[in-house]
């Protein structure tokens, strides 16, 4: 199976109204809400794509116990644990007049030193059987910034590829233990690293310790740098839709990809088409398997090895 | 003891930030978050001013728990009966900088007919050890609008007084089934009756079939309609505060008179005064003791009897 960890869980909750009277009183027609938190979005797409997968991380408190009945609801494999704190809420108040967002993300619960050591030993029964581990999303509070160093060194050791999903120090902190493969998007790509060029900042976090990146590039596309060599694939065209959940999106296809052992194009390509599925489905993070499928051949892989002919255009 | 029902309970959450970015994702600095609805307001002010209180009324989902959790958290009496449904959130997002606050409402579970059933049966079994009942708020959707009518009956047959601070149609539907008392605000009064005229609206509720009505007038505190006469309650002076909750402390100091069986002009100067106190303390529907009994003494109580002296003055 493949574990998806997320430390941070959320309620996302999403109350559509027609227009917010700011400092009234606002009558909320229609309330929406799942589990989220990145790792918790990754598990969905990938149950969707028929693989076996294991939610675990961190959920408490009233909020906690209404991710874990989402998760049993949505068929997901929930071995969370319980930890004293109230698992941190999102809201996105949509105005339907004017399809307009306003979010209020909550700060989450403070883990404690001993939630956390329980956590690790978890955490560990749930490697062994593990053929891959994504670890995504932020760190709640109280845990050690290094938190993702020990996760990714804990499953390196027991030849457990792990994937890093994460910003900042968290994802920094992740990066000497030598995860198989990290997804910065460009943003947290070029803060990570210092440059704004997306080959050279992906080649850093090599020489960090990453031993593959790919970095989502938006309408650009996936750009990876890996051991077998460095490629960008690229969508159709630019997708119209709701972004939300297209990168945990990549980081699902990339970590099947990683437990088929296919090709990096192969690869990039599926997380491609996956990716810009999701955006163009209109419930963020979900996807309609037709048009994954009708994406497929229109992805383009381009090498970028200085070894290969110039420009050579696979696809798959 | 006294039962206080609330049949649409709520979670009251506040967000607190600097200012909120519309469109925007906006970091809540501190959540805070209790269980609400006017009964449970109600209760928990009895329990406050030492009254046996139990709470019942509804409560579903993940947010019921967390009323529920709460409620033990604060001490207080839950006899809530589970419900399908999720119990409605309100969220307060209220601005540091310039302290505006935004609301949003949810609008509740749907209740069933069997859902119904089960809670009247619950009902009249506390019936048996309740010296008074409150019957506060607004009704849920599924439950039949004559649904504080039948909950004052079926008081009124076991001769239990029955307190009843509703709204529109369900303050309506309970009238014919002869509250003890009713207590609209001058808005909820004016809407009931057609007049604007508080006498004449209160009187127009006791013709409907109110044995008593108290409405609070706001700065211009209680007016109360009696079978033993008419009485307007006055606070020294306008209060500057937070008036939330000020008409759940008003139903909780006439409940107490009730039982108490004191004299209407003594349960109004405590209503006003518990009220005013309600308005200065920082947290919504709390209340120093302090300045409740500062206030006490302050409070002006004029009879409106055609039959005594005219103007006459009856402090505490």
């Amino acid at each position: 199976m493949i574990l998806a960890v997320t430390l941070n869980a959320a309620v996302d909750v999403t109350y559509h109204l027609d227009q917010v009277h700011r400092h009234g009183s606002n009558r909320v027609h229609e309330v929406a809400q799942r589990a989220g938190g990145k790792g918790i979005n990754v598990a969905r797409v990938l149950t969707a794509l028929g693989h076996d997968t294991v939610i675990t991380g961190l959920a408490g408190g009233a909020s906690g116990e209404a991710v874990r009945t989402d998760l049993a609801a949505s068929g997901l494999r929930d071995e969370l644990m319980a930890i004293e704190g109230q698992t941190r809420r999102t809201i996105a108040v949509v105005e339907d007049q004017d399809g307009d967002t306003t979010m209020y993300l909550e700060p989450g619960p403070a883990i404690t030193l001993a939630e956390w050591s329980r956590f690790l030993a978890r955490y560990e029964e749930l490697l062994s059987d593990a053929a891959a581990v994504v670890l995504s999303g932020s760190l709640p509070l109280g845990l050690p910034q290094n938190a993702y160093g020990l996760l990714v060194a804990l499953a390196t050791s027991r030849r457990v590829p792990a994937i890093l999903d994460a910003d900042g120090d968290a994802l920094r902190a992740g990066l000497s233990a030598g995860p198989a493969l990290v997804k910065p998007n460009a943003h947290e790509l070029a803060t990570a690293t210092a440059t704004v060029d997306p080959l050279a900042g992906a080649q850093a976090l090599r020489a960090a310790g990453a031993h593959a990146v790919v970095a989502s590039l938006g309408p650009g596309g996936l750009l990876a740098t890996t051991p077998e060599g460095s490629w960008q694939a690229r969508p159709p065209g630019k997708a119209r839709g709701n972004p939300t959940g297209a990168g945990d999106s990549v980081v699902a296809a990339l970590a099947a990809g990683l437990v088929e052992a296919t090709s990096w194009p192969e690869r990039l390509t599926h997380a491609v088409a996956l990716s810009a599925a999701t955006v163009l489905a209109p419930l963020a993070g979900s996807f309609d398997p037709a048009d994954y499928h009708r994406l497929l051949p229109l992805v383009r892989v381009e090498s970028l090895n200085p070894t290969s002919p110039q420009g050579e255009s696979c696809p798959s």
